[in-house]
């Protein structure tokens, strides 16, 4: 397969990973969501000042899979989330450095918003940023080896328990 | 073609046909919405509430094309949708047991918003969900062999007389 | 490859150059833009209203890469745009006339939002509308050869100094 057709052959499996992502939490299966993070993966939430400045934490900050899985677990038992329903909409996604077909990582961007949804109907825009990821394609299926997550705004709502 | 590229391939098809679709609706083109149909497609809008719940009564409940041509035509005839411009947002696309390349029909979902600009050039977040779709790549083209549009919010606007 | 492939292949190209594109703004490296275009390429802004009416005068009107140059120039010099962070969402690509594989040409056109977050954190809506795009992809990377932008509303922020 030459150059090109990878790159296509990628968009596809990046796309679709990051919609099986933003299914897990619009459609609250969010203990599916850490099964698409190999385990080893990093996964961290943070905002594009502090991003900018390379300060060191995030809103969120899971080092590995298992941090992932007990923050669902925290999440469940607390009950702490309000009945408020949750949307993504991704952007095209953009390869970086996608001529290294040789590697087993891929890595991309995709820019994003969440729509919320309350319990009463309206709506609103919730957050809007881009993921910065790489994608470890060496298995059965594609994982993602590291997940950041950039909120545009440093206002960050205190509801902010759940994955982004 | 191995799996992997045949869900790049299918990711493909899919991503246009949502596209060709969005460009009937928000162009004011809906005579050529039907078209992107098979004979016996259903066509249904409902609201997350209503669906979770299995109630069987949707906003709109196309059960053949031509149930869809007739609405474009009662559209048209009654003149009753007000001079406002529509725009669809789609995101990245989720195939459903993509693994399943020897079938010919594609199942597949993708969330989307719709932009409302009203004639004064105010702009506001008309609807947000998700599309729930099968799509039939057996013939020429590839048309939706089944649409469920699944809406977030419970409170719809009674305004809501073309596809979505 | 045959012609479903090769509108798979398409897809990605577009999807890709729409993702730089977009990176490019969004995060502030406006001097990467024009990079993007081939040098006779053109590039305009205009709403709605003028593009159905056949107005000749858009918003920005570069006729070649090097206006698109010039404007950039012009922007850092004069230093006249907020420090407002931008996001651009960009919906599934269409493709147009992708049944013609001889050509080094691909019509694509995308539905795209952008939301403005300014530097007290406040979001809002700022933009939606459509590109109607010429690729070229004769050369070693795919470029833009004419880029419309169309906006749906017709009330424009007087800040709109910077492409969209």
């Amino acid at each position: 397969m030459d150059v090109t057709a990878q790159h296509g052959l990628y968009h596809g499996i990046v796309s679709g990973l990051l919609a099986d992502y933003a299914h897990c939490i619009d459609g609250d299966d969010l203990e599916s969501w850490p099964a698409l993070f190999t385990d080893t993966a990093t996964y961290r939430i943070t905002t594009a000042f502090n991003h900018a400045q390379g300060l060191p934490i995030g809103i969120i900050d899971a080092r590995n899979r298992n941090m992932m899985e007990d923050r669902i677990t925290a999440l469940r038992k607390a009950n702490i989330y309000e009945p408020q329903r949750y949307r993504h909409i991704i952007s095209v996604v953009r390869l970086i450095d996608a001529a290294d077909v040789a590697s087993d990582i891929i890595q991309a961007e995709a820019s994003f918003i969440v729509v919320r949804t309350t319990i009463d109907g309206s709506q609103d825009l919730f957050v809007s940023g881009r993921y910065l990821d790489e994608v470890d394609i060496s298995g059965a299926r594609p994982l993602f080896a590291k997940k950041l997550v950039v909120l545009d705004s440093d206002k960050i709502d205190t509801l902010l328990a759940i994955p982004l």
